[in-house]
């Protein structure tokens, strides 16, 4: 007997090994599974769940399985042709060193990237905090009284300025005026939104705007092109005509220039990329945005608020959600969901890791090095065309231009190119005097004989004037505690693992958030998002040097195209919502090009997140919901009679697949028939596109359009509330309507929907390596047990608590809903009790109250082990016992575990216990807890003390003691 | 008033930044701790502290301080010199798969690499548990009954082994047996350690064994060769002769070859590299030793064991240490101190991601490529010299040897070549098909016409009989759940993550404990060691492949000669006490160059560490002692006589300077004297280097060897009890005596002393980047911080506890001692007592009982901010305060918090509470603590049960419930 196994080489292999790692259940779990969910195998379950029409008869064409080692090996290579030159283009993107500390501790860190959006405060006291520091870090940059936890990227950000300018400004103006010395890619976002919200978009130069009448108006500080000028007189101006006077800032610059809130701004904004955050060929990074008190009811985004828990202790939460698209749907600020909070947590902790002082000497730095090069340049007479500056000159080379241009490209060095017969440089924090001396011999000569060390000692004799004396800021910034005390790197890894601790995430247990997907972000797929190939890229360098790039983003486009069904992939969209935004515009577009641009009515189903109907919004579509049945499934008649209604105005449905319910409904292709039929087009919000992977695709389906979420289905982590990126795929008929970009050619001349011509393209290669490494056979089983696993909990739960929503033989898709709202209405526990106590057994709540009020919404996701899963199960039944406990009256309804719940170690050391429960019932309810207790740092929040006392800046170091 | 500073550029530049993130306290901080110690400045506390005549005259000579962002690139430049070639080279090292979620969060993160070694079990939980899995591992796979939680390297397992035989076993031979085929870099360190040890070694055919008489033998199994044969005669031969039969193993071969447990083996040794170590240039990894249960307490090393805590939980601490050199002194196994537990826990995750059956399949693989390869080449006629084999094929190529050799060169392929007119190839778990084409063509030209598939196809047909079937495995391996349960990325993350959270490391609190210098490992001197130019090289691959590495190594022992004072630095010992071990055979071999060969007494204070005098026997020193006086230093009197005394045979002095006492012995010099007059050499421990760099040095106080602790003074983590390098620094006349290597020139042609040239060569840019950003001024300032925080700390707790031994000024050095004996007399609380009580409070203890029963030892190190001491001190005053409310009967000896210590969260929830003192006070005890409390996983450990009890195997899972 030999104990050889004889088997074949490709078994040994084992190229599919990463679908095995990345699928939670073993293939003897998923056996066992099966049957206790009463199936005979995956395909058996598939059939039952699946309604037979839209299953795909095909296999994914998207390749092979492979090994972790064959795909980094192929991706290192893709990335090797990108080349990592100088970039001194600017623009708003500038080399950054990012602190080691941090890089490793916080971009690399799971526990800091695979957390959700701290929509459950009690378990996210530690990027709470950051995130408030971050506001912090915003105010006192920009002046400003008020600032929100990020959004998307600068750009984006100025379209939400002009945007609440309009929303809260008391002008009657329809006309938003544009500074002609902002950033291009930034009116070309501006002329979009513009557009499609029917505002009037002029650009001019900036003293124009005083004869204009206008509902807002935007300058940039310092200008695109590096010069500054006071520009109080300007925002004194739109004010007086009832406009709001918005700036769109570069912080690195605000350290050492009067804050635009000194000068009178209403709004600013900008971007905090260069606070340590690598370039990425455009991202992702945080935008920030802050502006005056009076306008906080009208802030985009989120806010992060100090509020306090029930022992009363100070604790954070997100501030007035009351604002956001899930509450407000059309009649919300914006349609954004997304933050970038693992970035502007970097960014944060940049500034506190340098603190006030430290980064004033960066800052001199870049523009001591930015005199230096000045004046070297104006004793060789070539003067800078712009009077000031803070670090970026704009240079006239006239007809010396493209050979100084080939001579940067020769050495490496990259100048911004689309100003006329100029070039633009901008300095940056990377910068050393070999740079210096680089630049003086590309754009003078190898003989041009200056020498740094004389220029410095000059310049310090004489002193600098190239910030405007009057806009030298003498403001302190930074003078809370938190940026003054971790200057030490000890001190700061100490800091950063002090909050990581406070944060459940996934590197602890399952987070099951449904319709949030939280699955495995894989460390091979996350290792070369921080290789410096991907990193050190500027979005709007040539592009021969970001022919990796290219290459595995056509890749990514190419297996997108195949996953969904459809034509054509964008890129573009940094987020969930910007898909949407990008996909409706398309829809508009398409009907425009028809002679049909009247066409604007959306139809959306009543389940529909409430994100469809704020996109909607912002493309001006009258917003027409249609019914949901008893079953939850849209009201086919109602549907009907609502697109026949419309249907000279129809322009698209909005739907979820499958539904929000988390049920395939087999009505969907009739759907997509009766909207197709008048005149529509359908938009199918790829939220839940983890259940459709392999299985079918929407455009099987017939849908028109959708966006991925690839932080969803492919793999990107959440970091905690963001990045995320939202491409969207479409038919044909639709390809010609897609985002363009102003400077990047993107084979149309669309105007762009984001800052970046492909979004935040540095965490593609996540979605990208997920892909590669599944193989088609390994994403089709990771959807089959997607499935599974939610058929599972409900198999193992429905006896306990109501499945509200199911499909067709009784299965739910990849997801399922648990009906609290019986048990509440019997004994007075709600959902929300249900999901505070499940911190005390070390689970995450999974979404609460949607898209059914009372409810809870479960997605395990296929990476989740059958012991996690069991784990969780145990907890659900141990709760609904502790629930009827309160139903028998053993316990009141003003004192139970599930109402005290969260329960904090500061509960348990009570010496005077008077609860009706004992501490071990409330902490170690069950065995499972006791080997691996995550506590919450603080108890209940209470959210309306927050909303009512609203403060969302930092608070002094001895509150938190 | 303008708010730019003007400064000038190179302040601007913040070149000394990273000595700023090194350093705790800021300078405002420094100034103020200087006050509060009765300091003007740093050079009066210098001078008040150190004596005058040592006080070095001129700086140090390493260079500038400079930016991370600088020595980064430039040490990125260095590594690209040299070349990632495939090796085949085998000879017990192996490219190897590191799997990227052990990569990420095990080799890259602080939470595993900034740990001590578990001598505080309660908080170490975490890494035991990992390390009992490597002793289960270990045993499973030797077939052993008992096994170490790792040794350096394998040729140093092997000498322990010799040493086992010789110490444990019966035989009373002198001869110790080693087979031709054990690999050679093994023969060579048991050649240095036999002689030192004055054993007899004879190295023979395997064979030849049955006709010694001999206390031991050594097998390799496979051989160096790769050959298998059924080694079971001769183990029986040896045994037979009372000899201990000792087999070196292969540990990827373990997984299909009969265990040499089953074969009868003795002690089974081997480098667990290969699971999912990089190779690194020859370290660090770990090494497994295995043994019967019988030579228990003859096993060498660390071992793990399983006891239960005072509420009798299981829990784990490392058993029987009355076996270690810092109990047992001369009399110790061996004067090992430090394991390799980063990687032994590298190499055991490895085992439980893949479990028995992914690691076979592996093996598996391995041996099949192997069997192809094999195939193929004899079929064209180039048959393997070895009849069997796992992974290893030796060829003799004749007259074609050169040619081939040269085409594998130009294809980046390396074979090995120590072998006359044959070349040595091992197959590896990388290996893919292209490679077996790629070596087919290398050996038989492109035009073999070899398909890998039909040889694959041919052997699954026909079988394989490469390995003798006699010697197939069929005993199954780990069976445990651990190696069975966390196959899932996922879950296995969260199983990393629950131990890491086990632990207490320095991203937590300050580890203050005396002569172990635990300070920053600063992220920027750890990314380097991950770089695949320093990870991926054999360390016997051809030196023009490895520039880059000698080009560092070199000018790393440039600054340590210009910071030690001597001459010449050996980089080889891989462990401090490998260096000691290394000086004193540098002496030993100086001495009998001069025909003073007889030189053989070592005086050693009576404070010295243990490993000195464990380190004096193992080349076969007498130890004579010398007295302190009631100060702590040295009795110069006593010195004096006994160095007059043994005057004839004296060989040296081994010394600590600073002594362990914390103290500048301004005798020092006289020392010297003293010794160097009766013909003596001066070794200088070099553990407390971080109170001399730049202040002093050990050359220019007049020693003439000493070791390096890399792994204290110069930043190499500890890795939660390894790695370490302990490279020694030498005056010029004992440089030719230094350790060689066989498989290396180093320019002599001494023996070897570890495995690899240049032992853990990896680590080494840990050090040479920390030297590299410091430049001679951080250097020295970092030492004067250290003396300062530790002066600071004495300052504030003399009051309170006695300050046991202080030198001029009463000044301390760089760590102090608190002597806790009084107040245990006066009260009954122990030191143990404090130490454990100090984990409620949330720090680890100083060092206990050493060098003084009944103390603590406390060093702080320069990178702890005066937060951090202050916390401490704030500790420390309550800890004293209690201990007060026992000395005054408030509470009883036997329930009072400190006795109680540590208090676990099973304690609090304890419903039935009845302690003398509140839950808060036990887990509470300074509002500081409730912001960042640390848990201990279990409550104080029985040691004595533990040792009474013996089991270091890993209990199965339910236990842990």
């Amino acid at each position: 007997m030999t104990s050889l196994s004889n088997r074949p080489l490709h078994e040994l292999e084992q190229k599919d090994m990463f679908v095995r790692r990345h699928i939670g259940p073993s293939d003897a779990e998923i056996a066992q599974m099966l049957e206790q969910t009463d199936a005979s195998s995956l395909d058996d379950l598939m059939t039952q769940t699946v309604p037979g029409p839209i299953r795909l008869p095909q296999p994914l064409a998207t390749g092979e399985t492979k090994t972790e080692q064959e795909v980094l090996a192929y991706l290192k290579n893709v990335a090797a042709k990108n080349v990592i030159a100088k970039s001194y283009i600017g623009m708003g993107y500038h080399p950054t060193l990012v602190p080691n500390v941090i890089l490793r501790n916080v971009m690399e860190n799971p526990g800091w990237y695979t957390a959700y959006t701290p929509y459950q405060p009690e378990i996210a006291q530690g990027r709470l905090e950051s995130l408030l520091n971050f506001q912090q870090l915003s105010m006192d940059l920009s002046g400003m009284e008020l600032a929100s936890a990020s959004l998307l990227d600068e750009a984006t950000a100025a379209a939400e300025a002009m945007a609440l300018a309009k929303r809260a400004g008391k002008s009657k103006s329809n006309l938003f005026f544009v500074a002609d010395s902002v950033h291009p890619q930034t009116i070309d976002v501006l002329q979009t939104r513009a557009e499609a919200f029917g505002f009037e978009l002029e650009v001019g130069p900036a003293a124009s705007v005083t004869e204009k009448d206008v509902f807002g108006a935007l300058f940039q500080y310092p200008t695109s092109q590096g010069d500054i000028s006071d520009i109080s007189a300007l925002i004194a101006a739109v004010q007086a005509g009832k406009g709001v006077a918005c700036v769109a800032a570069d912080i690195m610059s605000l350290l050492l220039l009067k804050s635009p809130g000194e000068l009178g701004a209403d709004v600013v904004l900008g971007c905090a990329q260069r606070f340590g955050v690598p370039m990425g060929y455009g991202g992702p990074h945080a935008a920030f945005f802050a502006t005056r008190d009076k306008y906080k009811r009208a802030l985009p985004g989120r806010i992060i608020g100090v509020s306090k828990d029930t022992n009363g202790k100070t604790a954070l939460r997100m501030a007035m959600q009351t604002r956001e698209q899930h509450i407000r749907r059309e009649k919300a600020n914006s349609n954004i969901c997304t933050a970038q909070v693992l970035l502007a947590n970097m960014a944060a902790f940049y500034a506190v890791y340098h603190g006030p002082e430290g980064l004033k000497t960066i800052a001199e730095r870049i523009h001591r090095y930015t005199d230096i090069l000045a004046l070297g340049l104006s004793k060789k007479g070539m003067t800078p065309v712009n009077g000031h500056w803070f670090d970026t000159l704009t240079l006239d080379l006239g007809e010396a231009k493209a050979d100084i241009v080939e001579r940067a490209q020769q050495a490496g060095v990259n100048f911004r190119l689309d100003l006329d017969g100029k070039v633009g440089i901008s300095l940056n924090e990377t910068v050393i005097r070999a740079d210096i001396e680089q630049l003086f011999a590309i754009l003078l000569g190898d003989n041009h004989g200056l020498s740094v060390v004389e220029l410095d000692a000059e310049l310090t004799s004489a002193g600098s004037h190239s910030i405007p004396a009057e806009l030298l800021r003498d403001s302190k910034v930074l003078q809370h505690p938190v940026f003054n005390s971790y200057h030490s790197e000890t001190e700061m890894l100490r800091y950063i693992k002090r909050l990581e601790n406070k944060d459940l995430s996934l590197n602890h247990s399952m987070i099951s958030l449904g319709s949030c997907t939280m699955k495995l972000n894989a460390t091979a797929e996350m290792i070369p998002v921080t290789w410096p190939e991907f990193g050190e890229l500027h979005p709007f360098c040539p592009p021969e040097q970001a022919v990796g790039y290219r290459e595995m983003i056509d890749e990514l486009s190419d297996w997108l195209v195949n996953i969904t069904g459809y034509d054509a992939i964008c890129m573009q969209p940094n987020s969930g919502a910007q898909g949407e935004y990008a996909g409706l515009l398309a829809i508009h577009k398409y009907h425009e090009s028809r002679g049909e641009g009247h066409r604007n009515v959306c139809l959306i189903p009543a389940s529909a997140h409430g994100t469809n109907p704020a996109s909607a919004q912002m493309v001006s579509m009258k917003v027409v919901v249609v019914a949901c049945d008893k079953q939850g499934n849209v009201d086919m008649d109602d549907l009907r009679a609502k697109a026949a209604e419309v249907a000279e105005n129809l322009s698209c449905i909005m739907i979820t697949y499958p539904s929000t319910h988390g049920v395939y409904e087999d009505t969907i292709q009739e759907i997509c028939d009766i909207v197709h039929e008048h005149g529509g087009q359908v938009y199918l919000d790829g939220a839940n596109m983890n259940a459709q992977v392999g299985v079918t695709s929407p455009g099987f389906i017939g849908a028109d359009v959708s966006h991925l979420n690839l932080h969803k289905t492919f793999c990107i982590p959440h970091g905690g509330g963001g990045p995320g990126m939202g491409p969207i795929g479409v038919k044909k008929h639709l390809a010609p309507f897609v985002a363009g970009h102003t400077q990047f050619d993107l084979g149309n001349s669309n105007s762009a929907v984001s800052a970046a011509p492909f979004g935040s393209a540095s965490i593609l290669p996540i979605s990208w390596v997920y892909i590669a490494l599944m193989g088609g056979i390994g994403l089709k089983k990771a959807t089959e047990v997607a499935i599974l696993n939610a058929n599972y909990l409900v198999a193992k739960l429905k006896g306990h608590f109501p499945i509200l929503y199911t499909g067709q033989n009784d299965r739910v898709a990849h997801e399922c809903i648990l009906d609290l709202r019986p048990l509440k209405e019997a004994t007075g526990i709600s959902e929300m009790d249900v999901a505070k106590r499940l911190i005390d057994y070390g689970f995450h709540a999974p979404t609460m109250s949607f898209p059914v009020a009372g409810t809870l919404m479960v997605e395990p996701t296929e990476s989740e082990a059958k012991v996690e899963l069991d784990r969780f199960i145990e907890a659900m039944l141990s709760i609904r016992e502790e629930i009827s406990k309160v139903e028998q009256g053993e316990w009141q309804l003003a004192d139970n575990p599930l109402v005290n719940a969260p329960h904090t170690q500061y509960d348990i050391i009570e010496t005077d216990w008077q609860r009706s429960y004992d501490r071990k019932t409330a902490v170690y309810p069950v065995a499972a807890v006791k080997a691996n207790k995550f506590w919450p740092s603080v108890n209940r929040i209470d959210d309306v003390f927050g909303d009512r006392n609203l403060f969302c800046a930092c608070v002094p170091m001895s509150e938190y003691e």
